[in-house]
């Protein structure tokens, strides 16, 4: 079995061998330049360790896992078109470093070029491989509409936010390591708790990714920090303040989420730490992060297998970026 | 067998059948809408003919079929939002209707949709009908990005122009052909001259579509007449007249492409009368036209069992919208 840090070189240098280069430029330069921004690569690294945990043979799994981690950047091209993103990773955003144009297309390609990857799957899984991917992807479309219909909702309850990230955000690194199970031949009830696993770890690493925008150090976070409260975006923490507000602090609330102060990310980080929803939230992503960790126990393979996934889910947690 | 027009019913009503309603409503209004546009269903239908054409079994072509109409409808609905377009089939478009980033969301959900039409293919031909699928996809990727470089080049030739409208335009019906005809178990070779037949039959419809775009009914058209003047596409007739303009006439068209003079689509128009790019367009699209004949008729099926795409074919050609 392999560490994580050593799935994610074998995940980096399928990428870079990729070899996406050519004509025209404006159509597969942004994508070698989305695929060079540094990242974690969590997508392959969960589809290759659940692979390995069922015993399955990597060299199958890789192409899928990359194919996994392509659709996830033509989801974030996509979606920082829509969010009109200044930064991704620290560097400029495609649609401004080229054109909105430029990015939707592109885009575009990226899903074609994951689809293709992804169709690299063994013949005997290729079928159930491709019905999980298609089912996420509309999954994904789904959860990022409700996200935007949300910024402009004031009745977004938790239950809603919840269903909203499940969606956006959750249900990819459940597909990731079910693709890997998939893969390596495990039971319907392995891939079934493989799945549950990746989806609460989503949701306890998405409440962890709203805590960092806030709270978080911008520089290594990579983005615009307060982006979520800039955007209005109905947050884990927004939604418990408005609903633990009361007086002149729903007041305050209500008219800073209204308006564009130029001090709104910093009043708001405040009224946030008042009402504790920072707490809250934590506890939230406990909560998740627990059922995650049951999911996985419940497999029915030996406990050491597990330690790689364990704690992978671990540093996913302890983030900073 | 079926007429073209029973094909097209069985077409019409597969995709009324579809039954793509519910939340998050603007994710799949936009869609629905998209797709109850009267429309030719020119890619289902083909895909339905050639796999009557090898006596296959057109219950098993019509999800595959249908998937390759929402692929095209999806690179119109992204393609509307990068040129601006006000209409698509006489009605607003997705990105007028609702928004730019409704579109952009949508046209993703019907990707993935059309992906999961693709799949509902035979098992024996799963993987075949996948990998034209996404090849043909990222060609008319290439094809679009080609085009929207073209807008802003002043050296187009001939030679660009056909690749460009070839990738854009004519592998997409050329591909549905090749999935009826894999679904029927057509030889590779039988395969591989459907496939031709189609492509050649594109590049004429595009090459008849540029020549409606100026010379036809705008309300039959459903566009806005004039439109790839006013986008300063590089068209075949553009090119030409690029070519055999001399004097005043040159220094004309130079000057009128490079601005928004309010005549600038009848004078252009005018342009192309004088120079007889009309009459050379519509040669260039015979030249297709009987390339693709010649295609279908080295095909080794009876000739009769032809005779429903050749007259499809034919009626293309004579088209006013």
């Amino acid at each position: 079995m392999h560490s994580i840090s050593e799935l994610k070189d074998i995940a980096d240098d399928a990428i870079r061998n990729l070899s996406l280069h050519g004509e025209p430029y404006d159509l597969y330069d942004p994508v070698t330049y989305m695929l060079s921004l540094d990242a974690k690569r969590i997508r392959p690294v969960l589809t290759l360790a659940a692979c390995e945990l069922f015993h399955g043979d990597i060299s199958e799994a890789l192409p899928p896992a990359i194919g996994l981690e392509i659709f996830h950047n033509f989801t974030l091209l996509h979606d920082d078109i829509m969010d009109n993103a200044p930064l991704r990773r620290a560097q400029p955003t495609v649609h401004q470093k080229w054109s909105p144009n430029v990015a939707l297309l592109s885009g575009d390609a990226m899903f074609v070029i994951a689809g293709q990857l992804m169709m690299k799957s063994p013949d005997r899984v290729l079928r159930s491989v491709l019905e999980i991917y298609h089912q996420t992807a509309i999954e994904v479309c789904e959860g990022q509409q409700l996200d935007m219909e949300f910024e402009k909702s004031s009745s977004v309850t938790v239950d809603d936010y919840i269903k909203m990230i499940s969606l956006k955000t959750a249900v990819l690194p459940a597909a990731c390591l079910k693709t890997g199970a998939l893969i390596a031949g495990a039971t319907d009830k392995q891939t079934r708790l493989i799945y549950d696993f990746g989806k609460n770890i989503g949701i306890a690493f998405q409440l962890m990714d709203d805590l960092l925008d806030v709270f978080g150090d911008g520089a290594k976070v990579g983005k615009v920090k307060g982006g979520d409260i800039v955007a209005n975006k109905k947050t884990f923490l927004l939604i418990k303040a408005m609903e633990l507000a009361k007086g002149v602090t729903i007041n305050e609330l209500q008219q800073l989420v209204a308006g564009t102060h130029p001090d709104k990310v910093e009043r708001v980080t405040t009224i946030f730490e008042e009402l504790g929803v920072r707490l809250l939230a934590e506890k939230e992503m406990e909560k998740y992060f627990y059922k995650a960790l049951h999911c996985l126990k419940s497999i029915d393979v030996p406990e050491e297998r597990k330690s790689v996934l364990e704690a992978f889910a671990g540093t996913l947690m302890k983030r900073e970026s």
